[in-house]
C-alpha cells in the first residue's frame, strides 16, 4: 500500500523493458525516493564507475506520499553517480511528472546501458516501450514536450527530458520535466544524454492505494491545518523563494562576484520587489502569478514571460534569432537563478537574468552550476587567465549582462569558450591555472549562501554527499540568529537526517518550516505499513546519509574533500554579519564526525553501521 | 480535574479570607492564568477605577497546566489596572511561586480592598492568614524573602512581594518571586503596595491532577520529543535571551540612546558573549550557571554575580554602601535588561549594567520601564529641559555608567529626580515639558525592539492591550526576514490570540518556537475536560484578546491610542534594514481592525462580540 509494488527495468543496451517486484523489505528500510532509489543504485553499480560509461544507471524513483494528496506530494528524485562530481547524486524535482509515473504504476524505474541511436521511453500503466527520438536530438526541452505530446495523441503525457547541453554533455546538464521543474544538480541529465535517452513521456491512470484512507485523510487534514496558517508558508506563496535574497544581502551571506564580496550594490534592481514591479516594454506585467506543482498549496514556483523586445534575448539564441518572441510564459527566477545569474555574476539587469533563466530550461542547464561557472569564467578573464583570444572577442566581465547573456549561450550549445564553461567552475579553472577561484565543494558549485557569515552553513556545504548543496540540511534560521560555530554540528547533523528522510517520503523538503515532522509520521503512518514515526524518520535518514557516504567514499573521496574553497578559508568577509570573518571548518567538523559515530578520518565506524543495519 | 476548583479570595479592608468554587464555565471560556483572571477582574472592576485605590483588585491566577509536568508549566499572572497604564494588566511569571500556590488548592487569588496598615498573606494549603508586615516595610525583596521563610519556619516557603518601589509608589514597580522573577510590567507592584501587601507565602502540599494521567504522561513525553532536540531550546539554554542582542544590533532594530539610534557601537562590551567571558576582579567568572523554574527544560534564566570591587556598586546603594559584598548570586542579564540599561542609555559598561540589573529585582522595579525612563531623562537632561538643578548636580548625560547607576539607585528609593524617573517616561516627559521624548505606547516603555525595520513588531506595539510590549505577538521572526508591511496584521492577530492561549495555560510562551501548539492543545486535553484543540485554543485566545481590548475602550483608551512615539514615525532609522525608513502604521492597523472584525474606529462591532460569546 502506497508503494505501489512495482520497478520498471530499462536496459538501453538491449532495447529491453521488464518488471519486477519492489524489495519491500528495502521500502521499509528505505522509504521511497531518494533513500530507496540509492539503496538500488549502491546495491547495483560499482562506485568507481565513469559516470558517463553504460556501466552507471540512472534511476527515477518517487516516495510512498507521491501522488497521494499528502500536501506537496509530487515529488521525485534521479539517482545516479553525477557527471558534475564523480559523488552520488539524488537530484529532486517537483511538477506533475514524478506523480505521473507512480499513477502509472511504478515506484522506481531504473535505466542502464546505452542506446545505440537516440530514444525516448513511453510508458502509458503496463505499456512500456522505447521509440526512435532521432527526430528530437538537437531539439530544445520546449520543444521535445509538444512533439511527443502531439506524437503520441496524448495531450496530457508528462515529460522529463534533456535539451541540449544533456546531449553534448554539459557537465551540469539536468533532466527538465513540465517545461521549468527539473532534477537539477550534479549533471544527472549530461548521464541520461550519455545514454542516448531524450525524453520519457509518461501517461499513468492506476491510481494510489493507501493503507488507511480515512485515517490518511484526517491525517492530511491535520498537516494542512497547520501549514496554511503558517507564516513561512505565506511568504512563499506570497513572495516565493526569491524572497531570501534581502535576507542574504542585508546579512551578508550574498555571494557575489565569485565570492569576492558578500553584499550587492545591485539587489534592488532584481530582488523579489523588482520581479514583481517588473514591467515588459509593451507595458504588461512581465510576472504572471505562481505555479505550483502536484498537490502543492504553496506555490512558490513563478510563472514569467521575458520581453522580446530586449535587445539582449536576440543575437544569439540557440534557438534562433526569432525565437524570443515565440516563448510562452514560464517558470519565472527563484532565488537560486537570481543569484547565480545575478550577484554572482555582478549583473543587475533583470531581462538578462530572466532570459538566461528560461535558456536554462529550454536546454537543460542547473542555473546554479552554469552562473557559477560564468561567475568563475568572468574572474579569471579578470585576472587575465582567460583572455579575449579565448573568448573570440567576447569582453567577460563582472557586471556585464551582455557577457553574461552570450556565455551562457555558448554553454548550452557547447561553442567556443561556453564548452570550457560547460565544464564546471572546478575544471574550467583547472585549466585554465587558477583552480582555486572555482568556488565548488566536491566539484559542485556554491548556491547562494555565502560560508563566511552562515558557519552552520558552511558545515552543510562541506559534508553534503551529494557535493555542495544547501539543501540538504537546514540550518538557515539559527544561522540568520547565531553567528558561531557552537552547536551547529548537531543542528547540520539532525537535519541532514531528518530532510533525507523527508526527501524519500514524496513531499516537499520546504514544508519542513510549515509543519512538524509528526505531521509527516502521521500521514506516512496512514499510507503505509510499518508504524511510522518521528523517530524511525530520523533513524531512515541517518541511514541513508550513512549509505550515500560510504559510497563516495568507495568512489575515491576522503576527509580531505570535506573542505571549502580557499577564498572563503582565508578571504575575510567584506561587510556583514560575518564581516572581518572567515569559514572555519577545524572544530566544527571534528564534531560532526563524532556525532555521526565517525572515525577522525570521516569514515563510519563499524559500530555505526552495525547499529544502522548498514 | 487540572483546576483545582477553588478560588481565594483576601478583602484586605476587612482581613477576611474566603474560599469559594472556580467558575468552572469560565475556566472552559477562558482557560486560566490571564485569560481566567481578567474574566474575574472585568467582571468585578469598573474599568475607570483609580488603579491606586482600594477599588482596584489584584488577581494572582494559575492555569490548568501550572504546577503539572508539562515543560515550563510553572507560570502565573497577576492581573489588575496598571498602576504605569490605566490599561489591564496581565504581567506573566515563572520560578516556583505560581506552581506552588497551584499545589496548595488554588487556581486564583482574588485581592481587594486596602490594608490599614502593612501585611503579608500566608498561606498553607487550607491554612490561610493575614499577618502584620510591620517589620518588613522598607525592606528589599532579597531581605524580604529570608525574614519571612525564617519567621514562618518554612525553608520551603515561596514568597511573592514587593521592595522599596512598590512601597513608594513607583509607577512601574513590578512584584518579584523567588528572588529574581517577576510579575513585571505595568506597575502591577505598585497596586499592591497601595493595598499594603508586602508579600505572599505559600507553602503547598495538595498536588495536582490530571483528567488521564496516563496520556497526560504520554502527551507530555511526546512534547518532549519535540522540545528538547529543538534547536531554539538549545539556544536559549546555551545562550539565553540575552543572545538576542547581536540579532537587533545587526539588523538596525536595537532602541539605542532614547532610539536616536537603531545600533549600538559599544554591544561587544554587553552582548551574551560578553557576559560569558566576564571576569569579576577577583578573577572568578561573573556568570555562574543557567536558572530554571518549575518544571522548565530550557533554563533561559542566568545565575550570575556582581563585582563587590566595582567602584560603581558601593556609594549610594539603597541597601547601605557595605551591600554590595554580601549580595548572594542572582539572577544575571538578560536580553530586556541589558537592552535598556546598555544601548537605550548608550551604557557599555557590564558592571554597571549588572548592578542595576540586582537592585531592580532588589527593590522591585521592571527593569525596561526603569531603563527607558533613564534614558528619557538623560534625553531631556541633554536638551536642557532638565537641568544641573533637578538632578543635585549629577551629570545625566548618554553613555554615563555612573548616571546610570545613581539614577536607579535614587528611583528605587524614589530621592530626588529619582522621584520624578519613577513616574516613568511618559509622565517625566511631560512635566518638563517634552513629552515627544517618551519612548512609549499607551504610557508603557518600549522593549528592545525598534519598530522602524521591525515592521510586524510596530503593530503589535500599537495595538498590545496591556500597552507597549514584545510578548503580546510573535512576529519577530518574520520580520527579521521581511522588511515589508505587508502581511503583518494577520500574523499579528493570529499570534497575539495563540500568545492569548498559551499565556492563559500555565506553560512559558517561549515554548511557541520550540514545540508546535498542536502539543500544548495535547497536553491540555489530556489534562482537563473539554475536547481542547488547536482551533479551540485560537478562539479561547481571541476571545480574551477582545474581552481586555473592551475594558480598555471603557477605561477611556479608543483608537488614538494605537499608535507610536513620533520619532518613530518622523525620524527615518540611521543604518540597518530599516535604514531611511520610519514606522507607519496606517495600512495595517486598518487591516488588523478588519481581520479582528472591528470597526474602522477599532471597537469590536456587535457580531464580534456575538461570535466570541462576549
Amino acid at each position: 500500500m502506497s508503494w505501489q509494488n512495482k520497478v520498471l527495468r530499462v536496459d538501453l543496451s538491449t532495447a529491453s523493458c521488464t518488471v519486477e517486484a519492489l524489495r519491500l523489505d528495502w521500502a521499509q528500510a528505505y522509504l521511497g525516493q531518494r533513500g530507496l532509489g540509492s539503496k538500488y543504485f549502491t546495491e547495483e553499480v560499482d562506485p568507481r564507475v565513469d559516470p558517463l560509461s553504460p556501466e552507471n544507471k540512472l534511476i527515477i524513483a518517487t516516495g510512498p506520499l507521491t501522488a497521494t494528496s499528502a500536501p506537496t506530494g509530487g515529488r521525485s528524485s534521479a539517482i545516479t553517480k553525477g557527471a558534475l562530481t564523480g559523488a552520488i547524486a539524488a537530484s529532486n524535482t517537483g511538477g506533475m511528472f514524478g506523480a505521473e509515473l507512480k499513477q502509472a504504476g511504478y515506484d522506481l524505474v531504473i535505466i542502464e546501458g546505452q542506446a545505440q541511436a537516440p530514444v525516448y521511453l513511453w510508458i502509458r500503466d503496463e505499456q512500456v516501450e522505447l521509440r526512435s527520438a532521432e527526430a528530437l536530438w538537437g531539439q530544445s526541452v520546449w520543444q521535445t514536450e509538444p512533439w511527443l505530446r502531439r506524437e503520441l495523441g496524448e495531450p496530457q503525457a508528462k515529460i522529463a527530458s534533456i535539451g541540449r547541453a544533456g546531449e553534448i554533455g554539459v557537465k551540469y546538464a539536468c533532466i527538465v520535466n513540465d517545461m521549468d521543474r527539473a532534477y537539477g544538480r550534479s549533471g544527472v541529465g549530461a548521464v541520461m544524454g550519455s545514454k542516448r535517452l531524450k525524453a520519457i513521456a509518461v501517461r499513468g491512470s492506476c491510481g494510489v492505494q493507501v493503507r488507511d484512507p480515512e485515517r490518511f485523510q484526517q491525517a492530511v487534514h491535520n498537516t494542512m491545518a497547520v501549514m496554511q496558517p503558517s507564516p513561512v508558508r505565506k511568504r512563499f506563496t506570497t513572495r516565493g523563494t526569491h524572497n531570501m535574497m534581502d535576507v542574504t544581502n542585508r546579512f551578508g551571506a550574498l555571494p557575489t562576484r565569485n565570492c569576492r564580496d558578500v553584499q550587492f550594490e545591485g539587489v534592488a534592481s532584481i530582488n523579489a520587489d523588482a520581479v514583481t514591479l517588473k514591467r515588459r516594454s509593451d507595458g504588461k506585467p512581465s510576472l504572471q502569478g505562481n505555479k505550483a506543482c502536484f498537490a502543492c498549496t504553496i506555490g512558490c514556483g513563478r510563472i514569467a514571460t521575458i520581453d522580446p523586445a530586449s535587445p539582449l534575448v536576440n543575437g544569439n539564441d540557440p534557438e534562433g534569432a526569432d525565437r524570443a518572441r515565440y516563448r510562452p510564459p514560464s517558470g519565472g527566477l527563484e532565488y537560486e537563478t537570481a543569484y547565480a545569474f545575478g550577484p554572482m555574476c555582478g549583473v543587475d539587469d533583470l531581462d538578462a537574468l530572466n532570459y538566461v533563466n528560461f535558456l536554462s530550461n529550454e536546454q537543460g542547464l542547473d542555473p546554479i552550476s552554469l552562473g557559477v561557472s560564468i561567475a568563475a569564467a568572468m574572474e579569471l578573464f579578470e585576472e587575465g587567465a582567460i583572455t579575449l583570444a579565448d573568448t573570440d572577442g567576447l569582453e567577460l566581465r563582472f557586471a556585464s549582462a551582455e557577457a553574461l547573456v552570450r556565455a551562457a549561450e555558448l554553454t548550452a550549445i557547447g561553442a567556443g569558450i561556453g564548452a570550457d564553461i560547460g565544464l564546471g567552475a572546478a575544471r574550467l579553472c583547472r585549466k585554465y591555472g587558477r583552480p582555486e577561484l572555482a568556488m565548488v565543494v566536491k566539484g559542485q558549485e556554491f548556491p547562494g549562501y555565502d560560508p563566511r557569515a552562515l558557519k552552520g552553513m558552511a558545515l552543510a556545504y562541506a559534508t553534503s554527499n551529494r557535493s555542495c548543496c544547501h539543501m540538504r540540511a537546514r540550518p538557515l534560521v539559527d544561522d540568520f540568529a547565531n553567528v558561531t560555530t557552537e552547536g551547529k554540528a548537531e543542528m547540520v547533523k539532525t537535519t541532514q537526517d531528518l530532510v533525507a528522510a523527508i526527501d524519500s517520503s514524496g513531499i516537499c523538503v520546504f514544508t519542513n518550516a510549515m509543519f512538524p515532522s509528526e505531521q509527516l509520521a502521521e500521514m506516512l503512518n496512514a499510507a503505509c505499513d510499518g508504524g511510522w514515526d518521528l523517530q524511525r524518520l530520523h533513524r531512515v535518514g541517518e541511514r541513508i546519509w550513512n549509505l550515500e557516504r560510504r559510497f563516495n567514499l568507495a568512489a575515491g573521496f576522503s576527509k580531505s574533500d570535506d573542505r571549502l574553497p580557499e577564498r572563503t578559508v582565508t578571504e575575510p568577509a567584506r561587510g556583514g554579519a560575518g564581516s572581518g570573518q572567515v569559514a572555519d571548518l577545524s572544530i566544527m567538523l571534528n564534531e560532526y564526525y563524532q556525532l555521526r559515530g565517525w572515525g577522525e578520518d570521516g569514515v563510519p565506524l563499524a559500530a555505526t553501521l552495525d547499529r544502522l543495519a548498514l
